[in-house]
């Protein structure tokens, strides 16, 4: 049996074969911090090669699933220059790259704020579920920053024409339109019918066996084609010109101020 | 006008230019045995440069389009041993690849079980209906197996993201499900509607011109780009794995002893 | 400011930040001529490095938005032989790569004809919004041709599955079926509420940064792969031997004569 990793930001809880991830930052809706993404990485890495265990389910405490980046390293990456932006969104990469490998099957259950950072994870997973009244989308044009390491999944799960329109907008939206979308695969309508959809496809999973469903999981992604390495470096880069470029300074100026940027008419 | 070869699992009617080929196993609900793959190959490639044959009309015989591979060529390959196994899985997915991109419009009529190999052929069809009550599914996993071959076309006809849930979980669905999420084109509710359906489809066919029709074909595969061969030889070394490996052993045997494998819970 | 180039089949308007571009030949349901190509490309070069121009938004006069090719160049072209329908084709390719490519978010309002190379730049355009009565199609193969520049597009656009289907039957559908197909992300029923629609979305795009989404644009293109310089090539050798073979001049033919053409049952 695995040792997992003791966390601060995380409550692990291993029942049977399945192991439940709570991203619990409550007071900031669930923002992604540098030390959530590492810890994420850590129990990612302990449970690997453990076919004991079969499934991970990623939730939210407190009524959200995660609400994007953390402001605070935000804060102190500015303090540090470019670098420092490009590895903190290179590191969140590492992360999608580590969840949407994993040989578990990995599920998803979608409440409240699925931002950014929340988005890109529910995109990396095997199965997802959302709460209908949960709130989608991509913010980050409107901060004058760029969806970077996100894009590439976002384009992978519901394909490029629905992903530009997102996007270029920075649309928001429910549950309902993410199911209709193909983002997600069940909607449901409170937290009861939530957690019985979750137990009926927990019961599907564990009924396929363990090591097939790791090979074929690897099949059905050498099938699709992976975003590249080079494709979420470049994005890194492109994310950090941007957060210190103009519109990222004046994007997330405006938005701690609570005023419109400058560009929005 | 070309020679069609003697079928012993197939029977094939020429009606104007028009090929209609029906899988005639309904003793195994048309189970795809080593036979069968070989006369549908031996069919494909006599009419391959024949423009005088505009569409094949792929369907099955009593009541059920295709249940899968067959359990007495798996039986026989088990006594041979692991290599057997690939070729027997590459063998089937050359059928595949040959149905793909045969430059005839190819169409199947879905009624019934459409499992596993039967679901493979399904997603290489140019124009797919089905009956709502058809039965699809990827029951691979379940077995401790792979759908090696299928899997890259899957993911191709329905995108990751539907393809994951549906190999990792083994779920079965219906006709209406399938047009949702865009695996088959139409969906009918009884034999009747269904032939209308496909003297409808076939008649829009039939007023393109056969030349035009294949050339374009070529050029909307090559823009999707196609799962590569290397890819197909690498599924057929981890199914040939798996079908011998702990897990596919206890789960073929359970299949035949009609319990459930140990890794159920 | 950028200085727009005078055009003949254009209509050019500047309102703020938003360039609207009419297609201007009524007569023939904005048909899209060399010359139209021609200066389309222009416009988009123009306003390629100017960051005031956030959005192009894209329709047609008189109640159409483009019927496709326009005959007259065929017929010089048919003057002129076969490698002048290569070149042709590829310039209307070229401009599906320079409006995919586009810096600026760009937007297509289709109503009545959106047929043919109409269907092609509406499958570039980052956000499509339909009159539920416009009629789609790709009526190619019917004339003996292929949608050589435009397939590969309509694959990335809707995905294979969908596109072979409309290819290979040249099936007429509505702006409704559009939106359920993905090809369009809004329908709407009179032309007051698309015409509310577009004011409500290019609110949303002005609200992001013009730099971020320029930005972000070419992140999601380079996720999704793009259709290479090599298959477009491929693609208008393929349609200048098809417009200059037997189908093709048969094709052309009927469609001048109204008659069906010889294959057509």
């Amino acid at each position: 049996m695995s040792t997992l990793p003791t966390c601060q930001t995380l409550l692990l809880g291993l029942h049977d074969s399945v192991l439940h991830i709570t991203l619990n930052r409550p007071e900031s809706r669930n923002a992604m911090s540098l030390q959530m993404v590492t810890e994420l990485r850590a129990v990612l890495a302990a449970v690997r090669d453990d076919r004991q265990i079969r499934a991970l389910v990623i939730g939210g405490a407190g009524g959200h699933f995660c609400a994007g980046a953390d402001i605070k390293d935000m804060a102190n990456a500015r303090a540090q220059g470019q670098p420092a932006y490009r590895d903190l969104n290179r590191a969140f990469g590492a992360l999608l790259q580590e969840v949407q490998r994993a040989p578990q099957v990995v599920m998803t259950v979608l409440q409240g704020a699925v931002l950014g950072g929340g988005f890109g994870l529910a995109c990396v997973s095997d199965i997802a579920m959302a709460d209908h009244q949960a709130q989608f989308g991509l913010p980050e044009t409107s901060l004058g920053l760029l969806p970077a390491q996100i894009a590439p999944y976002v384009v992978q799960r519901i394909g490029l024409t629905q992903a530009r329109r997102l996007a270029l907008t920075a649309a928001r939206f429910d549950g309902t339109q993410a199911r209709r979308m193909g983002l997600v695969h069940f909607v449901e309508h409170d937290p009861q019918a939530l957690a019985e959809r979750l137990d009926e496809v927990l019961a599907h999973v564990l009924c396929c066996a363990p090591g097939a469903n790791a090979a074929t999981k690897k099949l059905l992604l050498a099938s699709a084609g992976q975003p590249s390495d080079d494709l979420l470096d470049q994005a890194a880069e492109w994310f950090s010109e941007a957060v210190t470029g103009a519109e990222g300074i004046e994007g997330t100026m405006a938005f701690v101020q609570k005023r419109k940027p400058g560009w929005s008419v």
